[in-house]
């Protein structure tokens, strides 16, 4: 059985520290992986404290994951040994509900089996990419562009993934105007994929601080949420808004910049409910509506068009060493626009 | 200029009493009609006690009017002296705006004018349908085919169209499971009309005294909401919702019930904003939305749906001096399942 080295949580309280264990032989339809680069999401910190529930330590987090296979159990057809291979956020599903059969297994009927802190087929909780190799069955195992960067495709697994899918589902098209809000690690790669669409984008944020970044990633126009004037300018102005962010705000206030049939996607997960206004949607027909990740098939469709539009993600390559350090900074929004561990400075 | 018996409401706190009042010459593009049905509508009692603020007194109430063309403008093409026609929530719109050109003039850009307590063109406040005569341009009449009795045609002007436009605009087809939540003057129209289009229908209410009228009204199967159980064992299981509740209700709890990719539109107008979670849009990529009303040609493309099915409201209709007594009834949700005006209580 394969030894990997990784970094584990041991707890809810505990930083993330070194770890060893074994990942599952490869079978007859598994890919061995050699992981590169792991990129970091908000969820890693959100599963590892246990704010979520259900933890099972230790835990080694990481579900934006590229590499090159290593190894191919007999049976494999789609990769061989040297390619360039991604997983994202689940490695498994029950492949037989109608979402599996539809290619939609983020809506699997019997759960999807997470990248990590999820039991797979064999009863063996997962474990994520902040580690040296990983068995994945060929069919949750996504291609990675030749011409993209390693480093800076791993972040399309999921933050890139969890927002392409939204905007190619609800019918984003060349000169529709959308807006994204909040411009962090899903909303930098919203901005990205939506201008390569033909949107003509705008960036809500927060603050004045991030005008700057939000037109040098594409975006045409950027009005800062603080200011109240902006909710009136803005009235009945888009087509589309793709809402990043996870802290709780006002859905109404937002809302009401669509025009009549506009949809506001949600991708981020507030905790706690948010007071919803049905004016705003019964008076022009608008539509709130939520969205998960992205099926394997949309998730290799979304890493052709990047490849093909050159898009990756804006990143900040730190070894797995700084690892508690990159969460406290991600916790304070300090990063552009997601950290990627160099798995390398895990074979020291 | 046409003199018309009506009933009005004086002021927000007095009872409707007799009132008469003048319409407008008709012009070269209006139809003058004689209303002989006028539906009584739950947005009556809150525009006529300003419980939704700027009622104009005296307001004379009705946008669901029914009744035969009395006199013709000499350049209307559409209508000739006799016909059957209706009026329902609004009489005019700017037609130049891109909704009124897509022929939803209820999202007029500009605001559509109300059938009452509006102010139309001329600057004139409008006054409904609980009168004997009105005054409409052609492009705002609707013709009733000759089928439906106009009595039970009358609350498909409203309760018809609000109902009738999300089914088919969020694209509910045959096979579907639809469920309609509350069964009153717009939940009975809903279940009626789903069940044309070939749906499933499973009608959602407070308690099991519907179940009897829900079943007889075409709903395949009926489910208490008062029952916690309801919840747990239909979760998952509509592809569309249709959400004709007004009082303030856990919209999360109705969403758990959608399939993945299913919508749960909002017709009526809580008057508080509701608590709403990300967690059951997200997970199952869902929808909730919002629909008023309906376009003229819609709303024709409903009566003629109508005509073809034989579907009217069940009704129970009453002389216009029963109307502050019918008022007191619909507060308490007794009424099978609309009241109609017969406006010729209004001509003895």
């Amino acid at each position: 059985m394969p030894t990997v080295q990784a970094y584990a949580a041991p707890s809810a309280k505990a930083p993330l520290a070194p770890f060893s264990f074994e990942r599952r032989e490869p079978g007859p339809h598994d890919v061995l992986i050699d992981i590169l680069f792991c990129g970091v999401c908000h969820s890693d910190i959100h599963t590892v404290r246990d704010e979520w529930g259900k933890a099972m330590y230790p835990l080694v987090p990481g579900h934006e994951i590229v590499g090159k296979v290593a190894q191919v159990g007999k049976s494999v057809t789609r990769y061989k040994v040297g390619d360039s291979v991604g997983v994202g956020c689940f490695v498994d599903s029950c492949r037989e509900c109608t979402n599996c059969q539809a290619g939609e297994e983020q809506y699997c009927d019997r759960g999807m089996v997470g990248t990590y802190n999820a039991k797979d087929r064999q009863g063996t909780v997962t474990q994520g990419g902040y580690s040296t190799r990983i068995t994945v069955n060929e069919q949750y195992v996504l291609r990675i562009p030749d011409n993209l960067p390693l480093d800076r495709a791993a972040p399309l697994l999921c933050a890139g993934i969890t927002t392409y899918s939204p905007l190619r589902h609800f019918g984003v098209k060349a000169g529709d105007k959308v807006a994204v809000v909040g411009l962090g690690g899903l909303g930098h790669m919203g901005v990205k994929l939506a201008k390569e669409m033909g949107a003509e984008v705008t960036v809500l944020s927060t603050s004045e601080k991030k005008r700057e970044d939000a037109l040098a990633l594409g975006a045409r126009h950027f009005a800062a949420t603080s200011d109240k004037d902006t909710f009136k300018k803005l009235a009945g102005s888009f087509n589309f808004i793709l809402d990043t962010v996870s802290a709780p705000h006002d859905y109404n206030a937002y809302l009401n910049l669509l025009k009549v049939d506009g949809t506001m996607v949600l991708v981020g997960l507030p905790e706690a409910p948010v007071p919803l206004a049905a004016g705003p949607l019964v008076f022009r027909r608008r539509r709130l509506a939520g969205s998960l990740i992205g099926g394997i098939r949309e998730t290799q469709e979304m890493l052709d068009f990047c490849g093909k539009h050159n898009v990756a993600a804006d990143i900040e390559v730190i070894p797995v060493q700084k690892i508690n350090e990159a969460y406290e900074r991600m916790i304070k929004s300090d990063v552009r626009y997601r950290f990627v561990i160099d798995i390398a400075s895990l074979r020291k």
